[in-house]
């Protein structure tokens, strides 16, 4: 049975029509100009529309199910509760979608999407237990086990970016401190090299390689910089690494999986941190937990979200 | 329907007749003179002759399976790698108990038999997701998402004592660096206590407290210590209340479990330190996940592997 996905981010909608392999037979993507939650629905609507239209009639005919990823945290009936990339709240998306498409819509977080779309069709075929890392802007994970995602009393498990790994520590875009993703998330490690060049100036190598221009502060720059013995780049550099590690490290311990699945663009970008963090999963996961996970790298790039969304619409879990 | 548990320690076997709704009809225990497993085997038949006897023609007649919670390692079919307090490597455990008891055999963790058990008939009862961490001489969890235990990939998952909290740090019992249960257990909790008393003699109050016997030491003595203000016991029991609350409180924070269940001797018999760790749990599990924890005590004690063994004996899962 073929199905919809929509992987909807805080700048475009794409809609894609795939098979129940998880490949995906066509493909549309708008900006959106307007993030009110009407405006969003009527681009998901042009862009399902025209991917239906490529598709081709007799699959696009066969589509009737339809999921969603949102960035953002939801409650029962397809509620989002919070988007903050959307600047919602509270808004009865799935309903809104549903009449929109006239077609049944689920709405899942994007994340746990992702991770779906991974586990079904990606790096995570063919096992039961995985574990699912994205380090990019901020942190997250998904775990399933079992062959089942876990959802949590609530629907938020998998907060993997909101663990504390500096009591007290540094604030978090979450607004409590010390959290993993605060000290291993791009948006905190640019925010990191920001006040590193603005105390030290020229002094640090990163001034150089970003022609002391803030705004090309990225993650691969920091990696650079840190090869290249910077000390200001190594402090942070560093304590990403040995955060992400350690933490990563203790879930396989705790989880047991099969495949770790490392993805997003942090560990895509930045191959020596990538290589770190195996590292320091094979020093100090529990060697039962290290001797039975293999790790890969996520597979279906950005659309991975989509692909799961549309999985998990034709799924009846 | 009713089956038989079995309860397996380093110094006793304990068997059960156990009903659908987890209630222990009737129980009988027998001390293990010998560890070898055809001594234990035996051991554990007189004992559920006994249990047997007990709950009467009627109830007896209708036990056909039997569960049975081992401290140790297992592999598919009931075989035991490993249990250190027994001392066996190897041991086909569920086939030969299979034949002297002529009953079905199903050979789980202990642990997660009595989080199982804590599950179907304890503190868990009523919900779908639970983290369960017992603190004894040991310290091990197990999680329960969407009413299923995980086991991880190679049943090896909730290897909690494990996780490392300072990388480097004090030996661990299983070879490792710098566990959680290398600062929480009560086992190292003693040890820490006597390398103080031996560093420190009569300057520590722990000294007094024992009477300058360190085979007096207790978590409940270095609770008191504590108490007293003593900077030893201070650092050994702030190190562990501390280590112990953050690392449950991230987990928490990536499962989000409806009930977070406390169990073993050390939390049980140390009321500080059980308050210390959901005070950290509320300053540091992410809110989200922390607004939907409820904390419990296990509510079976002693009881909960032996339930939990005969109804997982019963279960399809």
């Amino acid at each position: 049975m073929n199905t919809l996905g929509i992987d909807l981010g805080g700048t475009y909608a794409r809609a894609g029509v795939v098979d129940a392999e998880g490949r995906i037979l066509a493909a549309a993507r708008t900006a959106l100009d307007e993030r009110m939650p009407a405006a969003v629905v009527s681009a998901i609507q042009r862009a399902a529309a025209a991917a239906l239209e490529l598709a081709g009639g007799e699959d696009a005919a066969r589509v009737t199910a339809c999921g969603i990823g949102v960035a953002g945290q939801l409650r029962a009936g397809g509620v989002v509760s919070v988007a903050p990339n959307l600047g919602w709240r509270d808004v009865p998306f799935g309903q809104m979608l549903a009449a929109g498409l006239r077609r049944t819509v689920r709405v899942v977080n994007d994340l746990a999407a992702a991770a779906w779309g991974e586990f079904s069709a990606g790096a995570g075929r063919g096992v039961d237990d995985i574990f699912v890392v994205f380090v990019g802007s901020g942190v997250g994970s998904s775990v399933i086990g079992g062959g089942r995602q876990l959802q949590g009393a609530t629907g938020v498990a998998g907060e993997f970016g909101h663990i504390k790994v500096v009591p007290g520590g540094r604030l978090c875009g979450c607004g409590e401190r010390g959290c993993l993703e605060a000290y291993a998330g791009g948006h905190n490690l640019n925010r990191q090299m920001r006040e590193a060049m603005e105390r030290l100036g020229p002094a640090t190598r990163m001034h150089a390689l970003c022609g002391g221009d803030p705004e090309k502060l990225t993650s691969p720059l920091l990696e650079e910089a840190a090869r290249l013995g910077d000390p200001a780049a190594r402090e942070i550099y560093d304590g990403a690494a040995m955060h992400l590690g350690i933490a990563i490290a203790n879930q396989v311990t705790v989880l047991n999986p099969a495949r770790l699945i490392l993805g997003g663009g942090v560990l895509t970008h930045c191959p020596g941190l990538r290589r770190r963090v195996e590292e320091l999963v094979q020093a100090y996961a529990n060697a039962n937990a290290r001797a039975a996970v293999q790790v890969k790298t996520a597979a279906l790039g950005d659309d991975s979200g989509l692909i799961g969304a549309a999985l998990l619409a034709g799924s009846a879990g």
